[in-house]
């Protein structure tokens, strides 16, 4: 007889989406059960570069200072092009990244595996760990509507087999299933969810080695069109380099099946690829090949991310693409990213199920955009090289030209998520520079009470609280009777934020973090002036204007485009992006925006939460 | 029969002097025995402030990322003084510390036994522990002048007592003794040390607790002169907050004895004390009090800091002032930080035991001047206050202006060793911003081959090597010819390099440590350019430019008053401290240098060395 277990979400897959999504789980108090088909994860290769946008986040689950500490840190792209005499060289060096409100300027090399530990590390500090080698055999919705409509029934059956021991077998039953087993994932098979899009006929390999050179960029990122062909350089941890080949079909193709024949190729022959694009320079034996793999770029989504918003997929089992823009492993993390913190209110009875749709509504628009991006950007990789005098000369300007106007993107910083029942731009001309729908930009402001800096992402964490910033402006005389006047409103039973706010301000599953934000000057601000409403500890009253030092902070108000003669909220969900402006005072606006998705206290106290 | 054992430094007391040194020993290899009477670490209370150039320490042994995640930030001081009406009112807010060059602009407010935490846990990875509650019970230095003249000998024994185990007794025989047993210093008793200097009449009160007040600068460093005495306020960790009183002698004195009688006083008669001061601010009834004491300032050097340098005493021991100043901690980590380098390379013996004698002499002028210091700052502080209007109305002026000028000795950046064998001034002229005996400044650089900026503090960790820090210049040919020519001569056996250079660059115990950097724009460089000697490793070529964002960085020639039309070599002694600069050529100057403490390779291999 299988054993028989009952948890809050099963994840499939131990990769990046499935590792972040179970550590956002368990750090927020879930009942997750992860389990992958590998024996142990892997330890080289795979996926290499962390974006910026990617180290905001993990720095928003307190992750990031370990990924800065292992991993390299790419802040500079090469170009290299054949020049007037036909012979590579430099045509310049690009920011690796152009994002200019990135907080972290740069890519962060790390292998795979390596970022994998930092989750996995994390949440066993939670009590979670991967159980594994086990792979899925069978997977259950139950078609019954009342079941699939009680947020807290079982709906789904998986039947796992424990890959170690034949013929064991566990039956999990689960309120919710996230599949993150890759590209070619069973999850998505089984429940019948389609790819849209095909695959290119570029072929291109990859392997990691340590090697001596000349070449002088060999520690910066690479982009490579010699008349021998493209190659791409990555610098990774430990003095590593990978080099990414354009492959001819000659070089891999099996005559006869047409398809890729892994045994024609060597990490050796990889090499002696790049050393041809790379001629004149000199690449010396390698003192150790680590990692290789050969690949023919596909570029497809998945037509849905999710049935019934009980099954979800994501990460590599919704969207392939090729590596070249370093996307990959990026929008694997936030899309569980994304996921998990619905999934918490959901299950915490807080949130209507509906919250569940926005998952594919923002996640896929964002899959999309990247094979469009892909198709692009590849486009551009797989073309001939040009001479500086070349008819084709301008090259080098495309492509600067293509990386600098990709970097919103490229870098995640640019996300914008569309208007839905968590984003709401009705207010945008409230705040105009601050995006709605865009991730909260890094902003340096002081406390009031000590003049310490603080970066408003760090005081953003993600624990799965929305987060009230409260632009009081000036605290003139007038402004402090209007917010006493608002606390008073606010304290009241209708409010939004009783209606809404439980448990209590400041206990682990609060749903709201109040924050306020003063401008003036530090030497006339005192932060005892703030009303104690809208500073439940001293130290959530910032304020707009520089240090002591006067070398960092202030310049808030204008940057965002903030009246400070007006009292302004904005409104952060839990995965730092901005849901909502509004006038503070706005009460029944910002009442609509959390009634679209919450459910009120009254209702929720009047169900019993279930034991898990 | 008691257990012998034998150790190569016995350290007395786990203070906060005695784990920084137990710490960096054992990083070292260094076989080592650390006890304390204690039966367990304190907890509470004790000395809380860590000043910039501490940190900075503590950074280069890896240690600060805790400090700063742990404690309090300081960065403002508030000081208050009765206004035109004779009520308390802020005269003004300056830097907490004013020291233009300090890497942290602030001072850690931490209790003692969380940052004895941050040295116990560090030196537990590497294997060490404290012994406790164990005392010494008595001291031999033997009068052997052979023994004591053989750097290998044991000359010390100590016998200790197992506090808890009445009656058992462990035997010691060591090379070095390192008392840092606190004021009332056993070691320093032993060995007949004496205190010069005298106890002051200041008496003062100290209650670490938590509470609410309206006094708006509750949360920085205060500084509070008011018509009912002097006040100090420090906050803590976790919301608590450190009052400082200034108490009379009817309050504390036994008038019979004249002695301090602890039991006049109580935490909520010193809080009494404090709420006068603060009038008209409230106070409210603490939620805690964790701590409190009373004390007399005493102003006392000891006057040897080492008896035939075998044994050494450090921290409190050596110096007991008013903690006002917030120096107590800092001085006596910066006592063994000074100590240890000098202790593992005379254990090595690859130095001369003369090397020792620099302790005293830089670290007893240090005491002195911090004594000097305190004199002054003292009575500053228990003068009585001023009106505006006063004729003493000068008082916030006066006070500020103290505050400025001492903030680089109260920050310890000020720091300025006097020549010796290991500070040599000869050539200043080289680099004349660059100060012989002051400690390395912060300054950022690029890595030549990635553009990464780098803090040079962070390239000179306290890892007991000396750095030698190449200004090569610019990377013209004709300088590249140079380098090629100077390096031939530092291959030779006859050179400094070579002579007491061992073991080989890049293993654990190398002496010295090469970095080279570049003058020149990031376009133009290639770090392939700098001869291979001088980047045994690519990351050690350092570029003097802005990084790619042109954001930090640069300006290091400049500033420094370095010639880029010269190569100067810049020595860093293993604590950080500038101990040497030199035309890089001048080759017979820079092994005068070493040779004055340094014991040549053909020597040392020459001697058995002893097992440890």
């Amino acid at each position: 007889m299988p054993e028989e277990t009952y948890v809050d979400v099963l994840i499939v897959g131990a990769g990046p989406a499935g590792v972040m999504c179970a550590n956002a789980l368990a750090a927020a108090g879930i009942h997750v059960k992860i389990v992958d088909q590998r024996p142990s994860k892997v330890t080289s290769g795979q996926a290499d570069g962390i974006q910026p946008r990617t180290i905001e986040v993990l720095q928003s689950y307190d992750l990031a200072e370990r990924l800065l500490k292992e991993g390299r840190q790419l802040r500079q792209l090469a170009v290299y092009n054949p020049n007037s005499d036909g012979v590579l060289a430099r045509s310049g060096r690009l920011l690796s990244v152009s994002a200019p409100t990135a907080r972290y300027p740069f890519v962060v090399g790390l292998n795979q595996g390596a970022i994998e530990s930092i989750f996995i590390d994390s949440m066993g500090e939670h009590g979670l760990t991967i159980d594994r080698p086990i792979a899925p055999a069978s997977i259950e919705l139950s078609d019954s509507s009342e079941q699939l409509a009680d947020p807290f029934s079982y709906p789904v059956k998986v039947t796992l087999n424990h890959l170690d021991t034949p013929g064991k077998q566990t039956i999990v039953h689960t309120r919710y299933v996230v599949g993150c087993d890759g590209a070619h994932s069973w999850v998505r098979k089984a429940v019948g969810i389609t790819m849209d899009g095909e695959q290119t006929d570029s072929i291109w390999g990859v392997v990691d080695l340590m090697t001596d050179t000349d070449f002088p960029d060999i520690h910066n990122t690479c982009a490579i069109h010699s008349t021998s062909g493209s190659c791409l350089i990555i610098p990774r941890e430990g003095d590593k380099v990978r080099f990414y080949v354009q492959l001819s079909d000659s070089d891999v193709l099996d005559p006869i099946t047409g398809r890729v024949d892994k045994n024609r190729m060597s990490p050796e022959k990889l090499l002696e690829v790049a050393r041809k694009i790379l001629h004149p320079y000199k690449i010396h034996e390698p003192k150790m090949y680590e990692w290789w793999t050969v690949y023919i770029i596909g570029q497809r989504v998945a037509s849905r991310f999710s049935v019934n918003e009980r099954i979800f997929i994501a990460g590599d089992a919704c969207h392939t693409h090729s590596p070249k823009a370093g996307q990959g492993m990026n929008a694997s993390i936030n899309d569980t990213h994304n996921l998990a913190w619905k999934l918490v209110q959901v299950l915490r009875g807080r949130a209507k199920t509906s919250l569940l749709e926005t998952y594919e509504l923002e996640r896929r628009k964002f899959a999309q955009d990247l094979i469009e991006f892909d198709r692009k950007y590849s486009a551009l990789f797989s073309r001939k090289p040009s001479t500086i005098d070349d008819d084709e000369g301008v090259f080098h300007e495309a492509f600067s030209s293509v990386i600098e106007i990709s970097g919103g993107f490229v870098s995640g910083i640019g996300v914008h998520y569309a208007s839905s029942a968590i984003t709401n731009e009705t207010h945008q001309q409230c705040a105009p520079h601050l995006i709605i729908g865009e991730r909260m930009p890094p902003q340096i402001f002081v406390r009031a009470a000590d003049g310490r800096p603080y970066e408003i992402q760090d005081i953003l964490p993600s624990d799965t609280r929305f987060k009230l910033l409260f632009f009081v402006g000036c605290l003139t005389e007038e402004r402090v009777r209007e917010l006493d006047a608002l606390s008073n409103e606010m304290r009241d039973p209708s409010c939004f934020l009783q209606k809404y706010g439980y448990p209590t301000e400041g206990t682990a599953q609060s749903m709201f973090s109040i924050i306020t934000i003063v401008s003036g000057d530090k030497e006339d601000v005192q932060f005892t002036r703030v009303p104690a409403f809208f500073r439940p500890h001293w130290s959530n009253a910032l304020l707009d204007d520089t240090d002591i030092t006067r070398s960092v902070g202030g310049g808030a108000y204008k940057r965002f485009g903030i009246d400070p003669n007006t009292m302004t909220l904005v409104i952060v969900r839990p995965d730092g992006y901005v849901g909502m402006i509004a006038p503070a005072s706005a009460l029944e606006d910002i009442d609509s925006y959390f009634a679209a998705f919450t459910i009120p206290r009254k209702a929720v106290l009047g169900i019993q939460l279930p034991q898990v």
